[in-house]
């Protein structure tokens, strides 16, 4: 997808000095390459018989939303500790340094909801696993994960290894 | 709009005694009612020829992605602190106790942008007035404001004055 590629600004040595960010704001303002990634997104949700969406905050939620709208099936989310406000069960996740958590509402999956995970990139894969495992403990079935940006010189595939990915996009290094 | 009322769910005490937490997330869970939604947000955003739509992180994401997509026009993100990666301006706006600050892109609005900002509520109208200012010290012009529920029994008039608001929901009591 070279087009959807080329509307993604690269920032170097942002958060720090040595990285490149993928910075997907211009693809956001660029109306026929958002409308392009969401109708890829829209097929595999398609093929993979989704009835449900989880789209975790917050930039999964800007993909998540309009997906759940196109499919006509649910949107459900995954928010940081703290801000759902019903009964949640939590799932903690490592980072490069420490853990963090996220959250869903207990009664957001039913036993056998077929869902498709939705965010803007995967790079250490950790929120998209815990995702996974939130899903699974509400008794739903994860039917495929959905990205934008594949950082695919991170390595993610061991740790969501068992689960289907749609990535549009892939940079090889940083 | 009843049946958008009916679809929010009320979860008293939360986030502390004596506050009723307005939970959109079961009016998101419910196609009909999150395509309702964006129906109305569209209407109002095409009466008013929105360029651009602007959400307010995080949940306004879910709605400005979907609004954006379905009117063909870019969306730009206002997000807190540290999280945009190119050239930003910042503004400031008070809490309960203290301030917090949000940020955009310097290059995300033209000058003459007409602008529709999207976001979950008003409350207090804090981060909506400063993304308002925060467009049209980029040189857009706020066109409208469009949100989904609208806690009527908190002053947020006077900060928003000379800003066209549409809300879908009031609830007139905590």
């Amino acid at each position: 997808m070279d087009d959807l590629k080329k509307a993604i600004r690269s920032i170097p040595d942002f958060p720090k000095k040595g990285i490149v960010f993928r910075d997907i704001t211009t693809l956001l303002a660029n109306p026929e390459a958002f409308g392009k990634t969401l109708d890829l997104m829209e097929t595999y949700c398609r093929e993979r018989k989704a009835d449900k969406i989880v789209a975790i905050e917050s930039r999964g939620f800007i993909f998540g939303g309009a997906l759940a709208n196109r499919l006509g099936v649910g949107l459900v989310i995954v928010r940081k500790p703290g801000k759902l406000p019903g009964q949640t069960i939590s799932q903690e996740y490592e980072l490069e340094y420490g853990t963090d958590k996220i959250e869903i509402h207990t009664d957001s999956i039913n036993k056998g909801d077929s869902v498709i995970v939705v965010d803007d990139l995967v790079a250490t894969g950790g929120t998209l696993e815990a995702s996974c495992k939130l899903i699974e403990k509400a008794g739903g079935k994860v039917a495929g994960i959905s990205v934008l940006v594949d950082l695919a010189f991170i390595p993610w595939r061991e740790k969501l290894k068992g689960y289907d990915i749609q990535a549009l996009v892939k940079f090889e290094s940083e």
